[in-house]
């Protein structure tokens, strides 16, 4: 990500937001957060990195001495400061803060990413200071609908999840490791560029594909299974996320079963998206195909998250959550059947919604794909 | 990491600080700390997970439904509760506190760690509660000295960073670019089953090493520079870290003497790490010789961090910290110069305190290696 056109509007959203809530300040430090409104992505593991925005005076980036050069080659070119190891970032930050208001008593912070100690650190600096702005909310709601420009980087990515695919399913072969598998998908795809899975790669050969936390293990690749994948990329800070279960060989009746519903209940949700139905009735309508199958013990996640600048964003397609889907909000299907110690599938495209119902990002078939040694 | 004597040991010292401190719980969620008390780890993203500790009855474990059979694989034996997407799991983990502790008072959080609005829940289920301990702070110290059984699996890892040298080395080429490197390195750990790099492995050649923030990019190897590879991986849930920088064909006159510089910068402090010393004396030892040879500018960070189940955590290095060291302390050293366009030097290993010195976790040479086409 740079500092663009969308950063640009994303940083005038914020300033919008408050002013129209009367806050003095907003301290953005989620790393994801910062690039969303900087077009600067660093994670600064335990080190201080802030974006300091305000209603209506020049916002500022404060970070680790290292990234000040990196931020300004994004093309920010508001205020830059650093701190060095042994210095104390807060006196720094609050010396900056000062110079643009001379007291902030309304802050705005991430209250789902901004850990106590620091709050206590602002606190400190500013012993008048209280809390009403949740800039988490509003973030969630500003990435909630995206602009075809954010629409068309996630196709990107989806391209490249569809590459990934390709390389996965190819690569089967009895004797073969799950590891095994998987180090083919990212070394393929990393020779292409992509540094970045949008989180592990995951690949399950038979029943080690029922535990849906699981991740890649010494398994070997059997012939008459199922294998799940389930794989992202980032691409330009966007995220892809996908899942195919595909058969190597001949994988029992049973397999072929839960793969069949399954597959019911993603295209049917799919089919039945477009604006204006609630979230939770997605979950609903393939819900209740698995657990007319007899099969509804075994689906115990809900059908989907949100997707863009992370994996888990909003809307949530669960019960309970009953926001009215709109065009541009992008999120994943993702039915599943866990049946311990027999087997797994899961079947998953994010896809954005349009006019008219959706579009998916991946475009690798759904039906179930056969591949032999 | 397994449940086993090093976990079942830090969770009896947790809860010994817990009496000591007359603190009535701890609530655990940085998913490495919960690993470090429980064997268990999963990084549940926006879900809800932590480990509930009490100074005098048993532990447990709250996460998303998905974990509650993972962790029983670990062999925990404590209790193991799950919530599913769409219900509130503050309601759930009050009702399992209140079953073990009727109304506890005085808590201990992780100040470092905690969201805000994670705290706010937890003041929203009990409206009484404080928090004068700071869990933070007992588990920096808790980890910063490490047993024999953890330097055992930390010198694993150190081995597979060595071989990841290797492979690095081996792949260097005149027109591959940076990131090709990283995926013959992580291709070739992958296959032997290492899956988790610690951080994302850096190669830059040339004047791109004078950033020491930059990642791999797209730029390729040419002859007559300097290769900086800094890398590391985690091995049963501890890391290591090194870097190595590497002639490729012949550097100019600059790029040798830099590199000579930082080689005495880290073997001088290395020789004089042992117990009783302040880690800010290691950090000014290495430093005046950098600035001596005219170069102090040019290291803009401190000499190191802690190692274990993270890749930043205590003894720091730095001007400042008069920390004395103790046997099994471990932490990086890790001079660098970095100038801009022209080229950057790092040289790092990771090292543990014993009781005369200290011994590296990675042997990989340090004098400058030549390689060629």
């Amino acid at each position: 990500m740079d500092w663009n056109g969308d950063t640009m509007n994303h940083l005038a959203q914020l300033q919008q937001w408050l002013a129209d809530q009367n806050l003095d300040v907003a301290y953005i430090s989620n790393p994801t957060n910062v690039a969303y409104f900087s077009g600067y992505f660093s994670d600064p593991e335990e080190r201080v990195q802030a974006l300091l925005v305000f209603p209506d005076t020049e916002p500022f980036y404060f970070g680790p001495q290292l990234s000040v050069e990196a931020v300004k080659k994004t093309g920010w070119t508001y205020g830059d400061y650093g701190y060095l190891d042994h210095e104390e970032p807060f006196a720094k930050i609050a010396t900056q803060i000062k110079a643009r208001c001379a007291d902030p008593k309304r802050w705005a912070i991430e209250k789902d990413d901004l850990p106590y100690g620091r709050y206590e650190f602002i606190l400190n600096q500013f012993p008048d200071a209280t809390f009403p702005g949740d800039a988490s909310r509003f973030i969630e709601k500003a990435k909630l609908v995206k602009t075809p420009d954010e629409i068309a980087i996630m196709i990107e990515a989806g391209k490249e999840a569809d590459f990934a695919f390709e390389v996965g399913f190819n690569a089967l072969k009895t004797g073969r490791t799950e590891q095994e598998v998987v180090a083919e998908i990212e070394y393929a795809l990393m020779k292409k560029g992509v540094m970045h899975m949008s989180f592990d790669t995951i690949v399950q050969a038979g029943v080690n594909a029922a535990d849906p936390h699981g991740g890649p293990t010494t398994a070997k690749v059997q012939p008459n299974e199922l294998v799940l994948f389930d794989l992202g990329t980032v691409h330009n800070a966007y995220m892809s996320d996908a899942t195919r279960t595909v058969a190597f060989g001949k994988p029992d009746a049973k397999s072929l079963e839960i793969h069949k519903v399954c597959l019911e209940a993603n295209l049917t949700a799919q089919a039945a998206v477009k604006p204006g139905i609630k979230a939770s009735e997605l979950d609903k309508i393939a819900r209740d195909i698995i657990t007319k199958a007899g099969y509804g013990e075994y689906f115990i996640h809900r059908l989907g998250h949100g997707i863009g600048t992370s994996t888990h964003e909003f809307p949530s397609i669960m019960e309970g959550n009953d926001m009215l889907l709109e065009p541009g909000m992008c999120f994943s299907i993702e039915p599943g059947i866990y049946i311990p110690g027999v087997a797994g599938v899961r079947i998953e495209d994010c896809i954005h919604v349009t006019e008219n119902g959706c579009e998916p990002f991946t475009h690798t078939p759904k039906n179930l794909l056969t591949f032999n040694d």
